[in-house]
């Protein structure tokens, strides 16, 4: 198959780009490189230069590359500053969508694959959390992501568009021969921040509360490893083209979570150099617990995620920043 | 004041201008008429004929004619079309609605009103129905109009826009001299098409369902005046001026309900031409009873509808259609 993936060269785009050719599928990547980094790619993956804003390059780029499904990535996703600026985020995520969308369906009306996030959920007291859960997106960020999943559900019943939607959880890691990885322009993931901490690009870890309602006290996540959240979008598109799904909204995630002590203890052992740690109040918003339910994606589309053990997956993201203290440019 | 009415000579947004002129309030009109109908403003009110998918145009009108506050109704409005045509609705309400917020924010950052609508809700069995009730529209065009209502707190809570979003139940009636009324290219509204049958334009009135656990069997709808619709626009007005309201939603309906056949013995009453009727099944997605519980807009804007009677309501629609049989195309 030819997959157009839209945002390919961002973090879980260039990962996606790996397995999709790994498990011999053709690849074109549609990506403006606002945030995304040409060097993610591999070489001789063609990289369309442009932007989901530009109605006319989307159509153009999909006449011209002839890809059999799309796998969306593309989107600004900093929860604080959706916040400040929601012009910009709506009209990045929700337009360019659309844009996408419309270009699709005026083309070839061929599968899409989407990028959505447990944002959609908000916060919730669901343990583990189910797709079906109330959606009570709470910042802008996430509520481009469930407007944009609206959308494609309604694109869906008026025209027939083939599509699984896959709301990630705590995304992280990186391929582990440590080429390609995290490099966003603001660090926000917390391992992410942990590795550079231990590179000694910042002071200390900050912990934000150590009184929740869970056994160490502090908030427990469920980490996705990128590369098995990237065979997600493999599974999904492989569904989509043989016909097996026609409309599926699936969460990814392990199923159980990690705190954030315990990510820390794992860092710290990982990379052999403790980390200063600071406790400090809790954050509004942040609750004890968010676990994916993960069923649906296990028993519908085969989902058998490799990377469970806490310490290889820090080893993963280590590799990566050991090697790429400063990403991409160096 | 002065004014800015988008979508200003459509039905709902004609008769608001005649109340915002009547309380001595001044008005531009904005409004591309693809739907609106020039005729159906005073003489002397300017008319911006553009679109809001045109940001610049947006801008520049808000720049030339310098309101005090914006007044938005613009908005394709048909729920079954919207299901056929998603990316029509979604670019129309959503996008066109962005691009107002932002040229808002870009120039004079003033207050809004927005026109949503009861279809946020959804089907819900809530009666009557309170605005904190579950937001679950069940079509494209309540989705649209709720991303908007979503759009408009986020631009409140970054830049401090102030806003009064008015969620409306079902409209009906006209402005009783008969000069002005509803007149949009299909016909969807019971009373509308009920007058228009009496007219002998249609055969026969189909009532969708008499088994409903309701007295008489048929639906319940809670029917607002135009009239009194236009003055909770001029009270929003009014309170975002004066301070009093600097982010609100409210219902707008009279708080009870009259029933398909209280409605079609109205009308037989008034125009004294009994309608040929015929049941049919229940339509899928008609809740029995639709009832707001306006008492928020009664307490926080005075609220205080005048036409509560049912044959005076129908009164005055039958004033517009027999006059106008075909609308404002004589």
């Amino acid at each position: 198959m030819k997959l157009m993936v839209v945002g390919g060269a961002g973090y879980i785009g260039s990962h996606t780009v790996r397995q999709l050719l790994g498990a011999g599928h053709e690849v074109v990547v549609f990506d403006n490189l606002s945030s995304g980094h040409a060097q993610a790619l591999p070489a001789g993956v063609p990289l369309v230069q442009a932007d989901l804003l530009d109605p006319a390059a989307v159509k153009t780029a999909l006449e011209t590359h002839q890809p059999d499904a799309v796998v969306h990535f593309a989107a600004l996703i900093e929860v604080g500053e959706s916040m400040r600026a929601p012009a910009r985020y709506y009209r990045n995520n929700v337009v360019g969508s659309l844009n996408l969308l419309q270009a699709i369906v005026e083309t070839r009306k061929i599968p899409l694959v989407f990028s959505s996030t447990a944002a959609v959920y908000g916060t919730t007291d669901a343990v583990p959390i189910p797709e079906d859960a109330p959606l009570h997106p709470e910042s802008v960020y996430g509520e481009t992501k469930l407007m944009t999943e609206r959308m494609i559900h309604a694109f869906h019943v008026a025209h027939g568009l083939p599509y699984v939607i896959l709301r990630y959880f705590n995304v992280c890691g990186a391929a582990p021969d440590g080429t390609i990885g995290e490099d966003h322009p603001n660090k926000t993931h917390l391992i992410e921040l942990a590795c550079l901490t231990a590179l000694g690009q910042r002071e200390k870890m900050m912990i934000f509360g150590d009184d929740y309602p869970t056994p160490d006290g502090t908030c427990i996540r469920d980490y996705i490893h990128v590369l098995d959240l990237a065979d997600a979008h493999v599974l999904a598109v492989e569904a989509l083209a043989g016909g097996k799904q026609d409309a599926g909204t699936y969460n990814v995630g392990l199923g159980h979570g990690f705190s954030v002590l315990q990510v820390l203890d794992a860092v710290d052992e990982v990379t052999g150099r403790p980390l200063n740690r600071e406790i400090a109040p809790r954050r509004p918003g942040d609750p004890p617990r968010l676990v994916a339910d993960a069923h649906r994606i296990v028993e519908e589309l085969g989902f058998a995620p490799r990377f469970t053990d806490l310490k290889e997956i820090v080893q993963t993201a280590w590799n990566w920043h050991r090697t790429h203290p400063h990403g991409f440019e160096e």
